[in-house]
Order: C-alpha cells, then structure tokens, then sequence
C-alpha cells in the first residue's frame, strides 16, 4: 500500500531530516511511502510562478500514484491546518482514497477559535456564537473545520489528535507512527 | 453545467443573502448553482460531532452531483483561504471537476507572509527566507499556497484575484461574476 505523506514540515529547516524519519516509519509499518522531496533542477528561466506549478504537478502525480494519505494537519501560522496540506487531504478523499489525518495540538476547532478572538463573542437569537468580526464560530468538537475529519471519517479514516513538546511541533511524529499502524492494520 | 459554490460567506450573518446572490447570479450565467444551503432538522439527541458529519456528507453529496466549482479563496481568519474551502477545492480537482477561484485581497501570498511576520525574516544560504519561526516563506507570486492556484490551472481553470471595499470583503460577487462567465464560456 503506497502512501502519501502530507503536511507542512517541508517548510521547516530541517525538512528532509524530519521527511527521511516519516519515510523510514512507513517502511517499517510495511507501507510504502510517497512523499513530496528533494525538487528536480527547473529549465532556464524557469519563474517563481512556473516553478510553484511545477511543483502541483509532481505533487498530484505522486497522489495519483498513492493508495493512501496520511496528513499533518497541526495548526499552521494560525487557527487551522496548512491550506496545502488540507487540499491534498480533499484531494485524496475526493479520489476516495484512504485518508488519515494527525495533529500535534490537542485543543479543538472551537477552543482555538474561542483563543483567536480573545474570548470576545457574541450570541445570535438561537445562542450560536460569533466572533467580533461577525463570522459564526463553528463549534462541532471537531479538530478543524467540519470537511477535514469529515472527509477522514467518511472513508473510514481517522483523525489523532495530541499535545507535543511546543519544540516539535512540526515533527514529533507520535500521532503520524498510530496512523501507520491503523493503516497497516486495514491491508 | 452544475456549479458547486464554495467559500466561507456561509460563516457570514447574512450568510443566506449573500448565497442567494451568488445562487441567482450562477442562474443568469446560464449554469445551474449547488450551493450549501440550509441544513434539515437533525435526529433527536444529535451530537455537535454527529451534526457535524452531517454537514460534511452533505456538502461532499453536492459536489458529487457537480460539473464545477468555484471556491472563494479570500484570506479568512489569518493569512490564507478558509480550509473548508480549500479541501473542497481539493476534492473537486481530485475528481478532475472544472475548478475556478477567487480572492477579494489583490495582494499574493508572499506578500501577507512577509506581513504576518511584520518583515522578520532571515535568508538561508541559497537566498531563500525564512520566518522568525524557522518555516519557509514561500514565493511562488501566487495567491496562496502553491497546491491552489496548481490545481486551478491544471484544470483549465483561473484564480481571479482583486481588491475589494474591506465592507464587502467576503459578499462583495465582482470576481465571482467573472469565474461564471469564464465557465460559461466553456460549456
């Protein structure tokens, strides 16, 4: 079984060592894995923006070629999951593929949002809330907005979530080494 | 052609007249709007879990039913796209559905990651930079993550991205009205 490996440690600056530790776990699960890596040198003159096009191509070819993700879905630069990361999870499910997912923040959807405004909310006449800014604040003891663990637990999928040491955040790969053996276990 | 209409404006106050809005302007273009909508009444002693889910079928039910989408994709609560939004992109271009976007904020993703992080970036040897944060600054002169703008244009789509009265930040339908007539033209 070949499995994507999504999430956004390929920002960090130790990415390949923390993608070589996902890679080797996998293997061990007896999964294959298919992660985004090292970037083929471009043609000349190649721009920023055909290069971020070519990188979408070879990500969507490596899904294609895939049985299954697992994706990290840690809070990024704000309330929810890494946008990139979130589109393959849809990507994978809209394939009905097998999906996973993990984040290494315990908190749920509605505690962060309660945390993004400060506390400061508002009640609408049916007492659902809303944030200073007058979005609805979606409380559905969920991880992060409704379609991600719905999507997850729609192809019999799970979605792990615990609290890390805040220094790997990123890359302590606990909750990504269950979703391996949850995986395994469906061959 | 069925159009699925994804973005965060169902998170709104006046959630329902802008989706009418959106809905009727689908309908002038000649094409036929799905659109999240109402919810029905659910089972008694439902949970917010089990509402949830609910949600997610649902919509997941509607893009299945669906030619195309076009998502909203204007920064919602922190520098990018709303993530329910997003994986819905996603799993409309894993489906190889028509895809088109748009964003009401012109600036791109670089840009509000440079702001975001109030310009305290440091380079790494290649040049490239990096947040105070140690996460890469990614810079693509896209509008969002480079997966969003990729799958768009792998499909023939476009993202159209404007700046619009902050008032109207999220009903505000100008670029919406151009993705209709772009997907109009292709029918």
């Amino acid at each position: 079984m070949r499995v994507y490996l999504a999430g956004p440690e390929v920002f960090l600056p130790d990415a390949r060592e923390v993608l070589d530790r996902k890679i080797a776990l996998t293997r061990e699960a007896g999964l294959e894995p298919l992660a985004p890596g090292d970037l083929d040198e471009g043609p000349e003159g190649e721009s920023r923006h055909e290069k971020g096009l070519r990188i979408s191509r070879k990500n969507e070819a490596l899904m294609h070629a895939a049985d299954a993700i697992i994706a990290n879905l840690t809070p990024f630069r704000g309330v929810g999951a890494d946008p990139g990361t979130v589109y393959e999870l849809g990507y994978m499910c809209g394939r009905e593929k097998l999906a996973y997912g993990y984040t290494n923040v315990a908190s749920n959807h509605f505690e962060r949002l309660v945390n993004y405004y400060d506390g400061q909310m508002m009640q609408d006449e049916d007492g659902s809330l809303r944030g200073d800014d007058g979005l609805a604040v979606e409380h559905f003891d969920m991880a992060d907005n409704l379609m991600l663990p719905g999507g997850i637990i729609a192809r019999g999928g799970k979605l792990i979530a615990c609290d890390v040491d805040p220094e790997a955040l990123y890359s302590d790969l606990t909750a990504f080494a269950d979703c391996l053996a949850l995986l395994a276990a469906r061959r």
